[in-house]
């Protein structure tokens, strides 16, 4: 019996389960499970916390135990079929004597996947499909990782709202408030990987490390005075990422230290003794093959790329098709000169400017946080 | 007997009732009045709708009749207490025999203050400072006019998030949606004049008359299919101004049209045998003094100017902390290239940078507005 007002309140709430997983679960996906008795009674919940921790279905059946007999489990993610460093959900699913499974997204991994299917043939009804939008938006990292084979590429930038992100002597703090910057941090931290461009290592130097605390610049992700190394509670920390198609990093940059791994991403032809780990890459345009940057991200397991740092960085990425979410801090300020917050982005007229949505506008202090994103969208079904 | 919530409560739908005036009262101010009986119950509304009419505190006194004996007036704006076009509100709400007169703004007007004290003087109890800053704020055009001597800028600009109004081969239809364009259109409309300079006549050529409907350009504010002329319901037309020091204006532009009425402003030393109506103004750095084109303004009655078209002018306003009001309708798009949306505002390093507060923000179609008005500013009490 299929209801579609209540299946898409209990799939909400395992949205809402799935997002407490968000920035912990690398390379895994988020998922959220709500199990209910064969009388309707939610009986058990459970989200995927961590990579290596039960699954999500695991730990709502286990909470449910023989109430789960009859019921019904919804989950965000159709439930794996194969046997990982965890069994298979779909066979959990059929041993807890599960009657009906309410999924939202189909997995897009050809290993998991098959859950779906499995549960089928064993007389297990399974509706698809519900509240498919909000649980893509709740896992678009991992999703776009898993479709596309690449990270997924967040472009956060802080600026006026004429769009300058420094002045015309290239001083830049503060335009954005210390909410702002205590909000990047937050989103710095969710991420598997921080990158830069050489532009900003030349000139500011950053260690690029994830903190839990605000930052005391914006330009500098670590700055003086911040507490760099792991990220909250058990997280990975972030691999930090430079783009130097010429490999000028010098070697006593921050960013070479040794408080997170970081990757020198370098032009296959560039000549260098840089000990560092170096990622060689073909040339594209005037930078580097940014798409062969994210699929060797992906093959390290990078889900998510926090990208700062550089207009000249973001307007390849941003010109390459490659960022996936925009997040920018507008400051009730105006500059009038001085550095724009995007470089060239290969738009030479306004039929070619790239069109976003705004999914989100948020007043952060006094400033004002606009989160978008590309208005069509290859790794992405709703 | 004062109650403070309930004078607000009263106070609020006074403000309410002024708001219906903006855009008609010009060169008056918007005043809303309610006037309650001495029982408490609301005898009469009113509220100033267009300049030779009566005043706001006339049409809620001839509402109540009788009943304003020994009630309470609630007033946007201190009664005037000077016989102009229509006779001193003082003496009418003397007159009518109401004991009690709140007010939220006293007027700057010195030819119209004094209300409160002969009020006070005849035995009225009189309350001020109630809603303050709300009165302020819908008042904010006339009240910058009466205070500083000079017409209230707005300044309105489009653009993308990354602060781009045009590609990089200066097109820019169509960066923000019909919707937007509708709502700048409605704006527009309000304002005593419209102001661009030069480069936008030299550009775009735009008519600058204010239309009702939306405008098939964001940049040439009357293209071809407006339906120029008068604007709204009797209000007056709004008077185009060219800012253009050295006289380059076309004798065949369209801003010279017979359809408003069209000052351009030059340099006192332009040397020019355009036929149009010159004003003459001192230079300033690289263009003319604005202070010196707003208070010729002001004393052509010009209460409020809406500024669009240019960058450079938008940035010459700001350097000389003539923007009152900042619009901005962002897209949710990128270009990394082309036109900023304000040209060099006098900021040479982060310390200068113009400060101001976000007021209102509002998704308007796809785009978002934002209304922001200077930190500080010295027309403003509250």
């Amino acid at each position: 019996m299929e209801r579609p007002e209540r299946d898409a309140a209990f799939m909400a709430r395992a949205v809402e389960l799935a997002r407490s997983g968000h920035g912990g679960t690398s390379p895994n996906p988020v998922v959220g499970c709500v199990v209910l008795d064969a009388a309707g009674q939610v009986a058990g919940e459970g989200f995927h916390a961590y990579a290596g921790g039960p699954h999500a279905e695991v730990v709502a059946l286990a909470q449910a135990g023989e109430r789960a007999r009859g019921g019904t489990a919804y989950v965000t993610l159709e439930p794996c079929d194969h046997t990982g460093r965890t069994g298979p959900c779909s066979g959990a699913l059929l041993a807890a004597g599960v009657a009906r499974v309410v999924i939202a997204v189909s997995d897009p991994n050809p290993k998991a996947a098959g859950g779906a299917a499995r549960l089928r043939s064993h007389g297990v009804a399974v509706t698809t499909g519900v509240l498919a939008e909000a649980a893509e938006r709740v896992n678009e990292e991992w999703l776009t990782y898993a479709r596309l084979g690449r990270s997924h590429v967040t472009w956060k930038f802080a600026a006026t709202l004429d769009g300058r992100s420094a002045a015309a002597d290239g001083t830049s703090q503060w335009i954005t408030s210390p909410q702002a910057r205590a909000d990047v941090h937050r989103m710095r931290a969710a991420a598997d990987a921080i990158v830069a461009g050489i532009g900003t290592v030349l000139a500011d130097d950053p260690r690029l490390t994830a903190r839990p605390g605000p930052s005391p610049s914006e330009d500098r992700p670590d700055g003086p005075g911040g507490v760099p190394g792991a990220g909250a509670g058990g997280r990975r920390v972030p691999v930090r990422v430079v783009v130097d198609p010429d490999a000028r990093t010098p070697q006593s940059a921050r960013v070479l230290d040794d408080q997170a791994p970081t990757l020198v991403a370098v032009a296959d032809d560039a000549d260098t003794g840089l000990k560092a780990d170096l990622l060689r890459l073909p040339r594209h345009d005037d930078g580097l093959d940014l798409r062969a940057l994210l699929s060797e991200l992906a093959a390290r397991e990078v889900v998510s790329v926090f990208l700062e740092g550089g207009p000249t960085l973001a307007g390849s990425f941003v010109r390459q098709g490659l960022v996936d979410r925009v997040v920018a801090y507008v400051a009730p300020a105006l500059l009038g000169s001085g550095r724009s917050a995007l470089g060239e982005a290969g738009v030479r007229t306004i039929g070619e400017l790239h069109r976003l949505r705004f999914d989100e506008i948020s007043p952060i202090g006094p400033d004002v946080r606009l989160i978008a994103r590309p208005a069509t969208h290859p790794g992405r079904e709703k």
